[in-house]
Order: structure tokens, then sequence, then C-alpha cells
């Protein structure tokens, strides 16, 4: 086990009616606050309306910036930064999915920074200070909820960062499973993958020694498996609900990489494709994640017997681990497609003239990932693997 | 799943060499501290010394108060309080186990208060400030270092009695394993029946559809089972013992409760006993939570043959749940003897003239327990069970 450091301090309010106490969690950090949201989807079911009563009622003022739109811009980042600035706003509420969260993560931490925001993104600064954050989630997936990380589109390549600072951590997180029953069934499919993917990343470890976080991965990914179907099937189902939406915060709030060294190379690789495609990040890992594995298990095939034995009840051959590890991923795969997710760029209508380019990008600042080191050559064959 | 709120801003230090930042992050809080700890085990293994080097470093100036003593008492606490008055300090520095934390905690609480401290142990007041607690863990068990509880023993009765406030949480936890491998065999013990405890307390719920918490929780029990024999056969294996150290922790955070309540009448019928007999906690909860769990068992069979296929490893026999239900609480008595716990109050050289007694306090404030609610016959039906 590696030493480490774990300090997550967003305070989570989950449950039935807990958007209620949106007002009263915000005014402790400011009485004028950014409302940030997406295309309009909390209008449509009502939650803009309920928030922005509880706003009033606590005596919050707030200027509203809708428009976040999936892979979130740079552009509407910089907005949010100007009008932070002249309206002297002291909080940023995002009420919304990752997209929306990580928008205002990026408004945050520009807010008080003299240079340009982007520069988080490229490594070329870090930040010092924040607006403080809060959050009313919709969507299930990003983990972006209680995380210290934000994913955003530069226009201009287009290039797809992320960044990581403890500043970017919501203060609070108000979860209400039922504010999800009118998700989709892609949408909700989408965020499975988009979790699951976080919890593999950190399973996929080059760390020796590491198993309570490797039970603790295999406890959330199995509750993970076993409520995606009945969210699909019954979507106001609300105890499959809460774990999915619970889950999906375990996924990503740091717990599960704790004395470990996570992988990440599926996401950067991902990140490639979704801002060139503008496929939803979450289909983009479905398709993806299976074929890393393909390309990386030998490094490790205990690990990955591991995942087929604990994580799908695949019984373990002894004589033969390797085709233990090929069964698991066999496994997610075929629970990928189970869920109404592509599994190939082809199903994803996605063509193959530019993997090249992605392949290139995606290693534009030296190889990725932790489990196995990818190079830009490695990169180009998952992005064929994942042709079709 | 029950609706939650859960919020634990404690700061996990941990690894090698982690004490040496004992300074730094303290004098983020005060210059002036009160550095508490027990009965000097910790200048025996040289990381009274260290500490202090570090507090000096980092400009600290501390008064000491030692002396804490297992189950830890209400006289040092007062003594603590008046301390931190005269000497007009600033923060708590806790360098022990559960009980130097315990007592950290109680002072912390009681400093700013104008009644007696022991008024938040009978619930007679609510405390609305505290001095900031850090920790240096010595003793993987208590999961103080991030819960907000903390229970003292009043010689006065003698009674035992714990409290919960947010404001209980330490700010800091650094947890070095090698720290622990001085611990001796019954220690270690001790703090593993200590650290099941605290989990098997959240999992015998009776809320329904927990899912994910209950894989958490067993995943947890499971590591913990596994690095038991291993961390009392082999003391200075690192990668053991700090599975184990952080496995008391997340046993304690508060995170295995979420969504769900918690039974807790063991952990009551447990503290009558150490505070009658000044026996280990850990040790009179190996004793107690077999007998408890063979007492209410019949009210949620399947939950207890889930303990016992999951957590045990026993082949579900679908015709006789009850068979492995039993089994699995035969497995957990089983398993505490073979790390050298007592199994009855024979065998810890406990009389049975008192059991009344007991039962009377433990049920002080009425039915304990929210799995089963247990009345003072049935307390003391428990005690005659764990006779031997």
């Amino acid at each position: 086990m590696e030493n480490f450091v774990f300090h997550n301090a967003t305070k989570i309010i989950f449950g039935k009616g807990t958007e209620e106490k949106v007002g009263e969690e915000t005014v402790r950090y400011s009485k004028k606050v950014l409302l940030h949201y997406g295309q309009g989807s909390i209008k449509r079911i009502g939650l803009y309306d309920r928030v922005v009563k509880s706003l009033k009622e606590a005596g919050v003022a707030f200027i509203e910036l809708g428009g976040v739109q999936p892979n979130p811009r740079l552009e509407l980042v910089e907005r949010g930064i100007k009008i932070c600035r002249k309206e002297n706003i002291g909080f940023i509420l995002a009420v919304g999915g990752g997209s929306v969260i990580d928008s205002a993560k990026a408004i945050a931490v520009g807010v008080p920074y003299d240079g340009h925001v982007w520069d988080f993104f490229e490594k070329k600064a870090e930040p010092q200070a924040a607006l403080p954050v809060g959050v009313v989630l919709t969507i299930p997936a990003a983990g972006s909820e209680s995380s210290a990380s934000a994913v955003i589109t530069n226009e201009v390549g287009p290039y797809k960062r992320g960044m990581y600072s403890l500043l970017l951590r919501p203060k609070f997180a108000i979860m209400n499973p039922e504010i999800t029953f009118s998700l989709s069934p892609y949408q909700t499919a989408c965020g499975i993958a988009d979790m699951m993917a976080h919890v593999m990343e950190r399973y996929f470890t080059p760390t020796k020694n590491v198993e309570l976080t490797d039970r603790l991965c295999e406890a959330t990914l199995r509750t993970i498996i076993h409520n995606a179907p009945i969210v699909l099937t019954e979507p106001k189902n609300y105890d499959a609900r809460a774990e999915i939406m619970w889950a999906s915060t375990i996924a990503h709030n740091d717990l599960l990489s704790t004395g470990r060294v996570g992988d990440w190379a599926t996401h950067a690789i991902e990140h490639e494709l979704s801002a060139l495609y503008d496929i939803p990040h979450g289909a983009g890992l479905a398709i993806l994640f299976p074929c890393w594995m393909r390309y990386v298990y030998k490094r490790d095939v205990k690990r990955f017997a591991q995942f087929a034995h604990r994580v799908w009840g695949v019984e373990v051959e002894l004589r033969n681990l390797e085709e233990t590890a090929l069964k698991g991923i066999k496994r997610l795969k075929t629970f990928f497609r189970s869920i109404g997710l592509p599994t190939s760029l082809k199903e994803a209508d996605i063509p193959d003239d530019r993997l090249e380019e992605m392949a290139e990008k995606a290693t534009w600042a030296g190889p990725i990932g932790n489990f196995v080191k990818l190079k830009k050559e490695d990169v180009l064959q998952i992005y064929k693997m994942a042709c079709g």
C-alpha cells in the first residue's frame, strides 16, 4: 500500500425531498450566487422551480447562467467568470450532471485567477483560490459532485482536458434519487458506464497489497451491475435509483484510490473521442474499456482473473487464469451491450479516419496510464481494436 | 434506503513516517496545544520524541497531560478542561488509541461549556462548540480518529456513556501502520474485535434495500478477517498492518452507516461490562456479539444467512436458511477464539453475580438496539448466554 492523504469534506445530503434544503445550505456561503445549469431539463421536471423557491426563502439572490452542453465548453466557462467578477458573486450553485458541475468548478477557479483559466487544464498553473461550489445533482455518472476534478472542452482544437485540485471539491452535494426517475435509458446507461469506469481506473493498479480498496471497488461494481437492469426496466424504482446514485459518488470521491495508484489511460483515450465526435463520455468508455483491457491484461493476469471472479462471478480456472481473465473482459462487454451501449466505434457511427490524430492528442504530454504506460502507437492499437 | 447526511471532513494522513507531519498540521489550528496521551507506551516506542520534535520545529508550544487509562475516566477529562482554560489552549493533540482520543474529545467539548461536561454524556445538553482535536493514532480499534463519538467512564457509578456530535470529528488523523508493530497480540486482537463490531452494528439493520452499504460492510469485514491472523503471526508485516489500520477507520467513519439505521445494542451491553470489570472493550464485544446474534437472528434469518455466506463463505442451504445463519454466528465465535479472545464471561474471569445490575444500567434510558428492541429482561438473557 502506498502512503496517502484522503480528505473529502463534501457534505452529502441524500434522499427524498433534499433539494428543498438548497437555500439553507447555500446561504452559509453567500447571499449572491451564480445559478448554473444545462439545457433546461431541470425546468421540464420542475426542479428549477423548487430550487429557486428554496433560494428565495433563504434570502439568496442569484444570477442565472444556463446552457451548459455535454462535454462542457470553455467559452461558457469564460462567460461565467466574467459574470461572477462583474456581479461580485460569492458562490456557484450547479444544478445538473457532471458537465454542469465541471463547468461550475472551472468558473470557480477562474474567477480569482489573473491569467486564463485554460492554464490550469494545460498544467501551466495551479489554482491558489476558488469560489465555493455547491451541487444539486441530476445525473449519477461523473462523480463530480464530490470529486476534486473537472474536465472541460476547448473548442479551439478541439481539446478535452482535465484538472485536479482539492479546491474543486464541492462544499455540499444534494442528491435526490427521485430526480433521476426521468433520465432516459440511454442517459442512465451512459452514467452507469462512467461510474464503473471510475472504479475500474482505480482497480487496475500497479500497486501491490491493496486488499481493502480492491474489495471496496468490487462491492461498488457489483452493486452497480446488480441495479443497472433494474433502473432500466423500472425507471421509478427508488431503491435501485438510490443505489446507483450513491455508488456514482463512492466511485469517484477518492476513497477507492486510497493507498493505490490508478491507471486513467482509458479516460484520456476516451476524451479525444468525445472531444472530436461529441459522443457521451460513458458511451465512449463502454466502447474503449474492454479494448484497453484486452490490450493490457497480460501485464497482471491474476488481477484480471480476480476481477472476473469477484466482480462477475466467473469460476477461477487455476490451470488457465488467462481464460478466466478473458471471460471477465467478455462479461464486461456483454454487460455494456445489455444496457444498450455501443461496444464499437462502428456501432456509434464513428469513422476510423482520425484514429492517428486522436492517438497523437491523447499522448500529447507523454505516455499515459500507470497500470501499463501507453505510447501513441499503443493508443492507436486500442482505437483500432475499438473499430468493431 | 433512508435519507441521510454524510459529512466527514477529517483529513487522513496515512503511511510510513507520517507522524513527522504532526507539527505542520497542528500549527494550522493553534500555536499552543494540549499534548494528551496514555500510560507512556508512546515514550517506549520513540513516538513521543518524534511528535515533540515535529511540534517544536513547527513552533508549537505544548502542555502535557498523560495518564489516560483504557476506558478513559471522567476525572482526567475534568483535569484536562481546567488546564486548557487556565493555559488558554487552542488545540488538543491526542497521541494514542481510542481511549486517548475519546478523552481528548471530551475535554474539547468541555472547555467552552459552562456546565459540567458529563451533561453531554447524560444527554442533558448538546455541545455548541469545541476545541479542534488532532490525532496521531497508535491502536487501530475504536475508529475514534475520524468518528463523531466518544465514550467516557464516570468513576462515580461506575457508568460508561457515549456521546455523538459532529463537533467531535478530529481535524486530522495521522496513521502510520509501523507504529502498530509493537502492539501485543492481545491488544491487536481486541482492536480487531472492536472494528468488526463497528461494522456489524451497522450491518444488522432493520432498514431494507441497502445493497451498496451491505457490500461495503462485507468488504471491510473480509479484509479484517483475512489480515487478522497475518498481523498476529507476523506483527511487523507492514501491508497487513496497513489493511487492518485503514479498515478500522472505514469501519467507524459513518460511510458504512449511510442510508441505514445501525443496531448498537451490543455496544451498550458491553459498556456495562467494561465499566464494572475494566475488561478491554474489544474483548467484551467478542464475548457478547455472538450471544446477541443468537438471541436476535430469528428477526431476519435472511440477513444472517447473507452474513454467513458473503462474509464467511458459508454455503447457502436454501432449504434451511436458519442452519446457514447459525453457521455464520458459529464462524464468528470460532474466529474470535482463534485470535486469542475470550468468548465467555467465564473465560474472562468475570463472575455472574451482577448480571441483573448490568442489565438494569444498560437499559437505563429505555430499550436498546434497533434491529431488535431489547428490554432489561432481554439484556439479562444475553448476559446469561455469555456466562459460558
